[in-house]
């Protein structure tokens, strides 16, 4: 029995890897990205609407059909969860297959169909590898981020003890306060609707703004030169290694080569030195 | 009768490489921008027009007969379409020529004329390399973008269910989502004109704005350091290569004197071993 | 009595350096960190305001408690000054101890509390790797914003000049002038809130706005570039010259082989010269 | 009568090169810089104003004396006009000297005055070294400048023939049409006063807004990266050669060695050779 669910197996092995099957998904994903877009349009018939329910549910099965056979494809089924993508592809599929039919619900079942657009990230190689780098450079930029919360935070507390009073939509608490100061780190509007309200009250309101958009620039600047020479240092290192590598191997085969040469001399000056006795 | 027929074709062959020309040439196509750019100014007196009509019809035939002489100089005439500048010259002064005198269709005769002004981007070199380096770094830059759009659909998506209901103009539809996002993009009116008042129907809308901030800010600047890193990359492996090729040839050539200093002095052995006994 | 002295010496320094006693002083941090953002949400029960109270008062405490044994840790107390991040631990501690019950002066002592913060970078070595390398980078941008600054004070100067007589309050002296300015420089509303309304009165007021950012966003790109270069410079030179040192030494032991070879041969040549006559 | 004037020139060139000297001229041209921000601030007393008055004549004076004493310094006086910064000094000095006792005449005077504070530039030496590479740097972006005022021009004339019955203000004319699209270009206020009132009257005007955006970042971007590419490849080059020449040197010399040996050795090998005969 075990043969013919072998020869099953084979057969979902050489469909998965297959490009025409690898084509045909990706389009499905694309279609299903454009029906989550034509919904938001609401001015549909009603006529148009069952078209597109049936489609939903089309690609809904298209997508477990297709996550099975990627399972069935796999000699043992805790190889498929082995790999980070293929759990991704699991949690979005399974995800958007649990009945809502709640009117309540429909809205958070739409948010879930529209995460099934994200697997065209796990089907492309060059975006997978796009994200990979991403989450790579997370860590290098953890602490910097957290020295960036710590300036928000004082400058957030501040802002709230001082500004309070003069505008508390901007500054009712260190919440809306962190949130204006994110809104005058990207200069959205920063001086006609945040400082110069503000002015009005504290004249001396510029020295706070002026510090804090200085130090962000300051850091933001710093941070970026930092990871730049951090990874530029190594890939030059690495350059260098391998470069590098080549002419010592030749340089340490060169004395090697000039020891031989020695052991032969001094061979050759005790043959001299017998016979001159 | 080929003869004659040839000196035609080398007389036009020395006037196309004649600066003088050239300079004349990128003369006209600055007048022909000028006389867009002053038809701008409504305010024109009836006598200004007709001057500003009999120039127009001048430029027009001097690009006619310039595009004729260059297609000419070629000794083949398929030579001439063989490179891209020429079609891209061919098509811009085709299309002017094309009499569209309905007023309907003035407009479109207008804007085609504007294009003339980039042939001033085939006349001059340092240009046309400029050119040639920005397309050589469209593909680089391609899954990037990819990515990105991919962001902008679902951020545009969720803002379309979630939002349509406070701001029919801003997310009405997944387009306007997906423009209101590229405006919070630019950092545009993006925290006094969509995150407050979206904020009074959605306490927790800014956790909308700021991942989708966060997220295009940390993809954007990966993306930068990604493409610097890539083209220095190839760059100092090219300047090793170029610097390293001469020293790994003096080392290549000094082993091998080595290794005949080895053969002569096994020579020399062998004769003192002969004389020994 | 010395001998009991050093023991609790002993303990302190053991205490100080305990992984344990280190995420406590963090966790004591944050603590105050949340207690002074709490602070900032003004609509506490009075039960509640007790108890942040009690709270606010173990974390000065606490923190007066540290400090003792960290000084008590070191054998001379002049060497806990010796550091800088103790000085300003130090600074930030005793500020909060200063009794300010006066209500005027209650909104300092929240001031002062809110530096508290700041301890967070000086307990967390990564961070004050951060602040160090922020630091080293400062004098290497002086000269630059001496020269913007210089840039800003003569069109600040001009504008007051020109633009006093449009908008006071954007031009009203030097001062709101620069401030102004500063506007400008980060783009926001310069066109609609600035430009604009000053085009009105003088229509070649774009001359001054667009030479005043082309020339800011010149000395900031150089200003760039030119850093990146310097620090990036200094890098490869250190690692030229560390994975060059190796190649140096290999090939200054080689140099030193060939001249024993020849010492040697010199030596069999004379030998040769003997047995020849 | 040649000596005393030499001894004359000697003082002056001595006093020129003197710290003390440098250090006053400064001074004095921050005072003049103070003067005309004071003069901003319109509320002076009858009194002060005539206080400033005479600094003012006392500040001219005085730049008048230190440039003939720098003239006075050098042998032959064309020497003192070799150097760009003392033409540019000469000009500024001369400049205040106008007298522009007209009503009129007033605003230029002190217009011209402002320019003073440009002396600090051509007095501090590191300020110099900085204007002398910003202005080094013009020439590699001249053909970005112009390619991107092309893109300009070719989107002011477009924009201008479609958006001109939109918004007489914004697109008028070409040269309106291209402030405006600069203002677009810096994301001010762009969708709310700019793209959205447009696309009620032309609905897909968007499509002219990102084509614009896009293009002028990728330009922009590729830009950048170019020239951080150029400048750095210039100085690794440099630096490789620098390196690179203390070690092909060693090397050079190495083979020298050898060939010395090879000489000795066939020397040695003939010897032998007779010997056995």
């Amino acid at each position: 029995m075990s043969a013919p669910f072998d020869t099953w197996r084979d057969r979902f092995e050489r469909l998965r890897s297959n490009k025409a099957f690898e084509l045909t998904v990706i389009t499905i994903i694309v279609v299903s990205a454009l029906l989550i877009g034509a919904k938001t349009y609401e001015e549909e018939v009603s006529r148009f609407q069952e078209v597109m329910l049936w489609l939903d549910v089309g690609v809904t099965v298209f997508f477990l059909v297709e996550i099975l056979i990627r399972m069935a494809a796999e000699k043992r089924l805790r190889d498929f969860f082995r790999k980070g993508w293929n759990i991704f592809d699991f949690l979005i599929v399974t995800a958007s297959l649990i009945p809502m039919d709640d009117s309540e619900m429909v809205l958070l079942a739409r948010l879930l169909r529209i995460f099934r657009v994200l697997r065209l990230v796990s089907m492309i190689p060059e975006l997978r590898l796009l994200i990979a780098a991403l989450f790579k450079s997370i860590p290098r930029m953890g602490y910097v981020a957290l020295l960036m919360f710590i300036i928000f935070y004082i400058y957030g507390a501040i802002g709230s003890f001082l500004f309070a009073s003069v505008d508390e939509k901007l500054w009712g608490n260190i919440s809306l306060a962190m949130l204006t100061l994110f809104q005058v780190a990207t200069f959205e509007s920063w001086a006609t609707a945040v400082l110069y309200p503000t002015m009005e009250h504290y004249p001396y309101a510029w020295i706070y703004f002026l510090t804090f958009i200085f130090l962000n620039a300051f850091i933001f600047l710093n941070m970026m030169m930092g990871i730049a020479l951090d990874v530029m240092q190594k890939e030059s290192l690495a350059i260098e290694l391998e470069t590098g590598e080549g002419e010592a191997a030749e340089l340490h085969g060169l004395r090697d080569d000039v020891r031989e040469l020695r052991a032969q001399l001094s061979r050759m000056e005790a043959l001299l030195e017998r016979q001159r006795r």
